[in-house]
């Protein structure tokens, strides 16, 4: 609880003086005010989250958590469990969504098992967090206790600021984890007050009737365990997952250390939602990639208050939408930087 | 006349076979069947288009069409008219907003006087390619002759050819020319029978009284010159443009090249419209990639039944948005190409 405590305190406001000089430069770059949109907003949010007026974001990389999800013995999920540790195996070796992408826009994986359900060998490549084996059954009582899941923020903290140490300067999160879009989805329900059945999607890909299952399930785990809508903690451990817990604690070590950080898709936006309401001001430091094609992924977005840059139809996960905005957010920067303010091209303003 | 009838003879549908085996390759990578969207059907699209299963899109360019435009005089910009010169000039310096966004994507800038109001200093950077001194004012009688259109449009398809056989594999479109969303506004209203006022925007930033006045000059513009509606080249002709004759040239020009063309935003959706109106499998050929914020975009993206991916609150034009879509190509073949199949990886279809 200390770590978590302390990497709170330290999240910031962003630097409103170079805020406020980036926003001047841009008004003035030459184009009519307003019409590069978001990438107006994206460069003087950098230049808020780093103090810098043109940063240089290099060194990426898409933290990817790995977590098994007690949950899938209630028939919620279209894969078999076992594929979160095949896919935890195949993501450091790039052969996986996000790593197809992310070669593409220079990033590293960085992967850690923070939950899976057995023992791995770890090598090099996967880096071993695991704080259990997999969350309990939520339809049986808590996913997992208190603890675990501060244990579990920690750990996302732990690994941002250790990536950050690296010479990180900009994250994307991740993540694995089969049935993952069930805790997603309870945490929306419980988060946003909305009936489960209006907001429980296909997930992977299930028929009608297992999404009604799986909505079922979600509205039991809730009414067992009661979770507090007032303590995102409270939440996250009992309704959760290991991985959706690792993916806040990544965006508030981020925070923390003036780091942005990309929020991905479906899941990755219940674990935007949980740091937010942690600490309102982690907000400040996110950059939401897209819409994800799950039901209830536009009353997520909504509820953060982010309004993602792509629609794609994607509704993969593992940060494959995260890591196509690393290059939108550089184009961002280098507008600001490589376009002449009217003043420099010697003309009124248009 | 010959060139632009030639190319459209040229204009040949996909390459069925090779999008076949690549569906079939798409369908079996690791992840849940279409979870990657929009990923998985420009992959196939770009194995369609070229023929082959991971083709190298390298070598990009945008071509960026420069005219003025005599409806200019009627106050329908709120730019003055010597920026469309001014611009032409900056472009090929990589400080516009085209330019200093092509730098991230690693793409070349094509600049082409196509129809800018005065003779230019070409040397090595802007290409002239001048059809006449800017359009007439259309609220006086067309735009231009038919003969001017069809000149415009095989000036555009010369182009690509051009820079194809330099090795372009893959072209974006892009513009400049001050007041050209007036005559875009006025393709869109008779090709799709919509009332001027439901679909005139603010260009660069007109205020409302502006906007009213734009939407008057280009029902007056319709009035007049009666353009047929079947006929997309009379349409040019009589409510166009040069810049968006050499856009729609450039798609053209594309299309019969098996090289893939990237739409931007409001005006060249305008442009997309005339070419696959001239040649419906051109179509074929196109790739959209986000929603300017004009107001007629959506109307004219649904006209044109292909949806972008981005929704940037952008409005500049010059290929800014187009230019932004290169990469998210490049990361949809990579998907293709990187990630390893079911098959492959030993485990069956989750």
């Amino acid at each position: 609880m200390e770590l978590l405590k302390r990497t709170v305190e330290r999240i910031e406001g962003l630097n409103e003086d170079v805020m406020k000089e980036c926003r001047d430069r841009v008004d003035n770059l030459i184009k009519p005010q307003g019409s590069l949109g978001k990438l107006e907003d994206l460069a003087v949010q950098m230049s808020g989250i780093t103090g810098e007026m043109f940063p240089v974001l290099d060194n990426k990389a898409i933290i990817v958590m790995a977590a098994d999800h007690g949950v899938c013995d209630e028939g919620v999920a279209s894969a078999p469990q076992v594929v979160t540790v095949v896919q935890t195996y195949n993501i450091p070796k790039g052969i996986t969504g996000v790593g197809a992408l992310a070669a593409v826009a220079g990033a590293d994986l960085v992967t850690v098992d923070i939950g899976v359900q057995e023992d791995l060998e770890y090598g090099d490549t996967i880096i071993n967090k695991k704080v259990k084996y997999g969350t309990d059954n939520m339809t049986k009582g808590p996913a997992m206790t208190y603890e675990e899941a501060v244990k579990a923020l920690e750990t996302g903290i732990e690994v941002a600021e250790s990536e950050i140490k690296k010479g990180r300067k900009i994250i994307g999160t991740g993540e694995m984890g089969i049935g993952n879009t069930t805790p997603s989805t309870a945490i929306l329900s419980v988060l946003g007050e909305i009936a489960p059945e209006e907001i429980t999607g296909i997930g992977a890909n299930l028929d009608a009737s297992m999404v009604e299952n799986k909505a079922n399930v979600i509205r039991r785990a809730i009414a067992l365990n009661c979770p507090d809508k007032k303590d995102p903690i409270d939440v996250l451990a009992k309704v959760g997952g290991l991985d959706i817990a690792g993916m806040a604690g990544t965006m508030l070590g981020c925070a923390a250390n003036k780091t942005p950080c990309i929020v991905d898709g479906y899941i990755s936006t219940m674990a935007a939602l949980i740091a937010c309401a942690i600490e309102p001001k982690t907000k400040n430091y996110l950059v939401t990639s897209h819409f994800s094609k799950e039901k209830g992924a536009k009353t997520a977005s909504e509820l953060l208050g982010l309004t993602p840059m792509l629609d794609m139809n994607m509704r993969l996960g593992e940060g494959s939408g995260a890591v196509l905005v690393f290059n939108i957010i550089d184009a961002a920067i280098n507008m600001n930087k490589a376009m002449i303010t009217f003043q420099e091209g010697g003309i009124g303003v248009v």
